[in-house]
């Protein structure tokens, strides 16, 4: 394998539920959007445990710590909450694994019109394998450090820390 | 500026005539397409010249050529018909210039369901920033470079050269 | 004018806030609708009092029921939340007008995937011009009496009164 | 069953193929296309010979007209494409069947962004269900009978014939 895809829900990968008149998450739709975005390169995915990024506890930062320490695969995208996304970026940062791990999430969910989720995926996707190794935030069309982003919640948009 | 986007026209930028009934160039998708996917780093787009890469003259090829050697940004990423995007990177690569140049495209129009636009932009736009100077065509989820990459037509995927 | 469409609300006109993270209200998605929906005939479009219809109260009932005897038109189309759909359209039957009223809606939204707002409004559009003044809820394909409707919270769909 | 769509082809389901980087027809978009519009009314669909209407010969005209003599459905739906459409509910229109019979069609693909395919769909289904006896083009937000139609190529809307 290439490249490994960590989904964990979010903005990127919200359903809405029709029953409920909410959004929440069902099936992801990544096996869908890989297809869609006709890629080559060998990818394993893993998609199980969705949630809203402000639900994530710490239990579930270790679980993607863990994911990523016995993944086989050198370039990772984790897809990620866009409001905690930080927090989890710091978990992994400082645990200084040999591995390229890029963040990356959406604005607007997949499914909902105008949304930025293929975009970032797509550029996830290609700077994750260019990278050296380090755990990076990658939204709004740029690389961050994770110890140098935040995002500012008023413009919507990820920045770095002010000097 | 950080990044020159040179929209050429291609299945990319095509657009549905419905008095004719035929998918041709109008104006390009590029404003709205930069717009949605929330880029914040500066970005000069050219989208004069929309053509179907079948019908690129070389006086084209040269038109594009000089695009980059004038462009102040080290960074070009260049949407491109995928019928003869390796014709064109090949102008390209053999004029050597200084700058990453990333060409990409689509399968399916930007415009049509389940198009791979999004995702290879973004993808292009990533590796754009990270890639040493050369010229490289970025299609399904790779990089390769200008001199060993070519459509396989039957498959629809862009493959390296056989050894 | 042919036609009278009066917008308010609903799980059709939602919008997703990005900053919020939410579905909510901006401005009606029905001017751009009514363009793509190429339609000929003059159409006077109501479009100012965006609610989520679980919100409503009697004073917007009121309000639409004011809209309806003031309007010039004879054929009505009322786009509303399907919750209470048949609560205002109870008000409205009640009034008896001289005037075809026809209520539709969305279970999603019409900017989310696979929305079923534009078949709806399509179906309510041409039977609002046929209908004999009365009023009526036109969902799933099917025409109601309003007093002769319910939704089927489980299932989603709206059905007529058990016998 | 209440309603009978015959899917002809034309612009409505064209379907890109991204090999041959053409419109044409693969399967049909109408099996999807009902389940998003959540009819619950029961449907016979046919959906076999999908054609360019500029293709349409007599034996395609005859077969469609052999289709609805021999359904048992009171209300037909047939979706056509545009420039031909009205010499096929010609030859409908002249053979009375005793059941209403509506031709729409679209100006943009169902599967392209701003179709109104799907407007279309719904303004007919609900038509058919209400109409007498008759052959009807349904475009544009209007009912014309099948004697008095045409298409303005120019503008690309149905219109009366001039009196």
């Amino acid at each position: 394998m290439t490249l490994r895809i960590i989904a964990t829900g979010g903005t990127f990968d919200k359903h809405y539920d029709e029953l409920a008149g909410k959004l929440g998450f069902a099936e992801s739709h990544l096996p869908e959007v890989l297809k869609r975005a006709r890629i080559t390169v060998p990818v394993a995915l893993e998609a199980e445990y969705l949630m809203d990024s402000l639900d994530m506890l710490d239990a579930d930062r270790q679980r993607i710590l863990a994911s990523c320490q016995q993944a086989a695969e050198r370039a990772i995208v984790i897809i990620h909450g866009t409001d905690t996304m930080r927090e989890t970026a710091e978990v992994l940062g400082a645990a200084g694994l040999d591995k390229a791990i890029v963040f990356t999430g959406a604005m607007i969910p997949y499914e909902i019109a105008n949304s930025d989720a293929l975009f970032n995926l797509g550029f996830a996707c290609g700077v994750a394998q260019l990278l050296p190794a380090g755990v990076y935030v990658a939204m709004n069309g740029q690389v961050f450090n994770w110890n140098n982003v935040q995002k500012n919640r008023t413009a919507g948009v990820f920045v770095s820390n002010p000097v």
